[in-house]
Formats: structure tokens, sequence, C-alpha cells
């Protein structure tokens, strides 16, 4: 236990979220003793994707190109832009298979006690793509919790300054859920955005 | 989303302990988003490991010289032989000061149900090691789950026909606790192990 490559090592996982101290022994001793391979794999993976994923340079997103493959598709709808927290939101909703517009990845929300303000989340670039002139309306996609909202309040008022149409995600009861266990604001909500 | 390199970073975490895909997508993200160099520095870290650590030709824990310092030490009772599971219960016992012999370091415990043998915890290297003629108390430190039970009892029979006196950790109260709040099963053993 006192040696300097295996502590390296674990401190090395401990930087990884969500790792503590516990888990990180028990990630390196794994795969020192049942998983060299994989350790192998993942340090290969880890320099591959560090020197070659980028940001794309119209929707954010993560790339290995200039321009990720779905900001060159031609069958995409490039009057929609629609806004989202991260990629692993982007791909939820491309898998719906209901959306042909185009995207733009925030990189994160708006939060401030966590000194994450409009910068960090790569508010100048979205506020730039928008207004590329083919862009006519803006779907904020953001996250219902109190920091999604109010990064999607900030972003819609700094869009319609722009001129742009900006729409929300709507608010409503879950598929497939009992209106009794679903939670009051939800049913508030749905009754007043009632179609 | 639909990248190479960031699938298989995706994929090579996933094989870690305990992680799943949301887990490593997040591990992902945040790496290439917020902390590249902590990435970078994971990735040496685990060739570093990989290509460094070992072990121990003596005891079995993981070391980067052939034999391990612990085991070097001319400090060390010779005749003592304590039995753990892990390099992480060796740090504990270490840690208690109260231990001056030597060690031994399964790398885990016999559990048939998922495939782990006799040979998978290393049991052979230890009988050699336990008879070299200088070893005369073998203290089975392995844990007090099911498993680490039936660990030390296959232990102690092949360690005892070789004319090996074997010895158990107590079980018993826990420091610091209250009876009221101790299982039964370990209150009962207390009571047959009272000194």
């Amino acid at each position: 236990m006192s040696e300097r490559s295996l502590e390296a090592l674990i401190e090395a996982l401990r930087r990884l979220p969500g790792v503590g101290v516990k888990s990180a022994q028990r990630m390196a001793f794994h795969l020192l003793q049942h998983d060299r391979d994989g350790a192998q794999r993942l340090a290969h993976a880890l320099t591959q994707a560090v020197q070659g994923v980028h940001h794309c340079q119209r929707c954010h997103t993560f790339t290995e190109a200039p321009v990720c493959g779905l900001c060159e598709d031609p069958g995409r709808d490039t009057r929609q832009l629609l806004v989202v927290e991260t990629p692993a939101d982007q791909a939820a909703m491309e898998r719906t298979g209901s959306y042909r517009g185009l995207y733009f990845v925030l990189m994160g929300r708006l939060s401030p006690l966590d000194g994450v303000g409009l910068d960090d989340i790569g508010v100048h670039p979205l506020l730039e793509r928008a207004t590329d002139g083919v862009v006519e309306e803006v779907i904020l996609a953001t996250g219902f919790s109190a920091e999604g909202e109010a990064t999607a309040h900030v972003l819609s008022q700094a869009l319609k300054v722009r001129g742009l149409t900006v729409t929300r995600l709507a608010r409503g009861v879950p598929a497939g859920s009992e209106l009794e266990y679903v939670d009051l604001s939800t049913i508030a909500h749905a009754l007043s955005d009632r179609r």
C-alpha cells in the first residue's frame, strides 16, 4: 500500500465525479488484480478522447470533427434550434425521433452558488449561433430544476431581445402516470397549459 | 454522441466496478468538459501501475519491487503471519499499530457462486509461504462475512495439517458500541468468547 504507482492511480481515480477514497481503492485493486487489459484500454481511451474530442463549432457538443455529423446533416430543419444542457440530453431528444431541427448544447446550466455563470455554459456562442439569420425559433429544453428554469429564463430574455421566437418544452403529466401519484406543481402546470 | 473516441471512453469507464452507463457518461463528460488534465493524469497513472505494480513474491500484496517493503523490514516478527483478504485490509491492520508480524494478502476470498476457488485467491502460495520453517502462527483475519468465514475455515484445516498454530481474530462487541444496538449473533459470540 505504500507503493507510489498504486497511490498515484488511486489519487487519479478519486478525481472522477462520485468516486471517493474507498471506491477509488476498490477500482484500482480490481483493475490490477482482475482486469489489467481493461486498465490499458481505459488509459488508451482517455488519451484518444482528450486528443481527439473537441466542441463542435456550430452546436458546441463533443465531436472529433470541426463540425459534428448532426449539424452537417442536410436533412435537418435549420430554422429550429433546440437548446439542451448536456450531450446526454441531446441523445435523449434524438432517441424520441420527434425532432428534426438542429441543437445547441450548453454544457451545463447557470448555478451562481457553484460559480457557474453565463460564460461557463457558452451563452455567447449560443447567441451568436441563434442570430445567424436562418434560425427562427429557439426551443429551450434545459431541465425543469430550479437551475434549469433560471437558465431558460435568462436565455429567453436574451434571445427575445434579438427578435427570435422562443419556446419552452411543455410541462405536464408524464406519459403512463396516474394523476394521484403526480406531484401537485406538475398537475397545476398541466391544468394551466391544457390544450 | 455518435463519436467513436467518446463511446470508447464511456465503454472503458463502464468496466470499472460499480460504474453503470449513466455514471460512465457523466465521468466522460466531466473529464472532457472540466478536467482534461485529470483525464491525462489518470491515463498516465493507469499505464504506470499496469507496468510497474506486481505481486510481492513473499506476501502477495501489490508492490513495485520483487519483495515489498514490509516483508523486507528487519523489525518485523517473522514467526507470525497474518492473512487478510485485500491490501486495504492490510492497510487497516497496519494503522492499528498493534501488529508486528508479517502478512499474506489473499487477494479475495472463496466465493464458489462467483467461481472464485482456492487457486484464484492464492491459497497455494500461502501454504508454501507458511511452511518456510520460520512461521509458527498463522492469524486468519479474513472478513466475518459468510464467505470470509468459509475461507478461514478451509485455510485453517489446510494449515493445521501442516503443523502450524492457527488463530482467528476475536469476534465481539465493537469498541464504543452500546449492547442494545449490537446484533444478537455478535453478543452471543462475545459471551462465549468472554475472557
